[in-house]
């Protein structure tokens, strides 16, 4: 978290107004994390982070104005893709990682929250999409630096290979309720780099291998 | 919908009985597709239903158990598995089959009513976990054949190996947002396919593949 904020409605920017915002993302993810969207309260947001209530209905006005505040904090916290030197390595580093945050017992949590506020609700649609655009960038550079070792064909579609990689993970949260250990992880990055290699997800349909 | 019904709590079998669970599942879906899970109403549904609003409340008792019935329907009314005679062609006709229901304007926002619904309720996600169980082993037995035909190693995970086809199309569903068409669900289909014959969903580590 740094010190300065540039939030739209930020009231004046400096040391006070960050540590407000702080505090408020803070409770405000907590209260998702444990009761979800549907029960997100302003008011109880305010008390549990020690903020008027006022500052809080005023700068975020709504719950999804807090979640979409939340979700370009988490955009803004989220960590660098890895830079192993191989695209196995670099794939595994970012399915551990993603298993990780959705098996922590807050942020596991906090992940349905909003990925659940965003299926009623557009607004906190549009910023889950903007969490989602701004990780498959940042881990793209993984694809494309292995475009440059020759591990991956040209033209390989960076986005997609990236989100091959976190599917199957997601999947196991949201939908079968499978496990996700390590073994989840190391098989969606092995299987996303066998469909780079063989080509899959070139956009170029001519250059597709056909099976 | 087969006439006979066999739900706990069914007042009586026969024609009736099923009629009744028919228009109420109905009018649920229709509701829970419209407004999501928070809003899902049971005097609503009685109304739309055109159902006693008694019968629905002892029959059905909360939303969650509306949508625990609507997910046993739902399991029941799916499809069985395609039978192509090859790999590739049986899971390009499960992408495109899951790509069309998330596509549809009420079964996709009904999935996500459903997927939300689940977040929040354990009694919704317990039968969530239950609707891909029966989804995921009816179309385990295309990875079965496949092995029998040599298309896939023996000791394929086959239902890592079908959640892998439908993983991506849900990820954009519920993460990413991009398009659910066609070419993605193509791609899926292809890249579970070459995660699966270069042995990637093998159950014995000794002969998984390495890179």
């Amino acid at each position: 978290m740094t010190d300065e904020v540039s939030t739209p409605g930020s009231v004046r920017p400096g040391g006070r107004t960050a540590r407000v915002r702080e505090s408020v993302l803070r409770a405000a993810g907590d209260l998702l994390a444990e009761r979800g969207f549907a029960h997100l309260d302003l008011a109880e947001v305010a008390a549990k982070a020690e903020v008027g209530k006022t500052t809080v209905y005023r700068r975020w006005r709504t719950p999804t104005g807090l979640v979409t505040d939340l979700l370009t904090d988490m955009a803004e916290q989220s960590l660098p893709h890895a830079d192993t030197g191989s695209l196995l390595g670099d794939l595994t580093a970012n399915a551990r990682l993603v298993a990780k945050t959705l098996t922590d017992p807050r942020q596991g949590r906090l992940f349905q929250a909003v990925i659940s506020a965003a299926t009623c609700d557009d607004s906190a649609a549009t910023a889950l999409r903007r969490f989602y655009d701004i990780r498959l960038t940042e881990w793209a550079a993984c694809i494309e630096a292995a475009i440059k070792r020759g591990e991956a064909p040209p033209n390989t579609d960076a986005r997609a290979a990236i989100a091959a990689v976190s599917a199957p993970l997601y999947y196991r949260l949201l939908a079968s309720g499978d496990p996700i250990d390590d073994t989840a992880a190391d098989t969606a990055a092995q299987a996303a780099v066998n469909a780079i290699t063989a080509g899959t997800f070139v956009t170029t349909p001519e250059s597709r291998t056909a099976g």
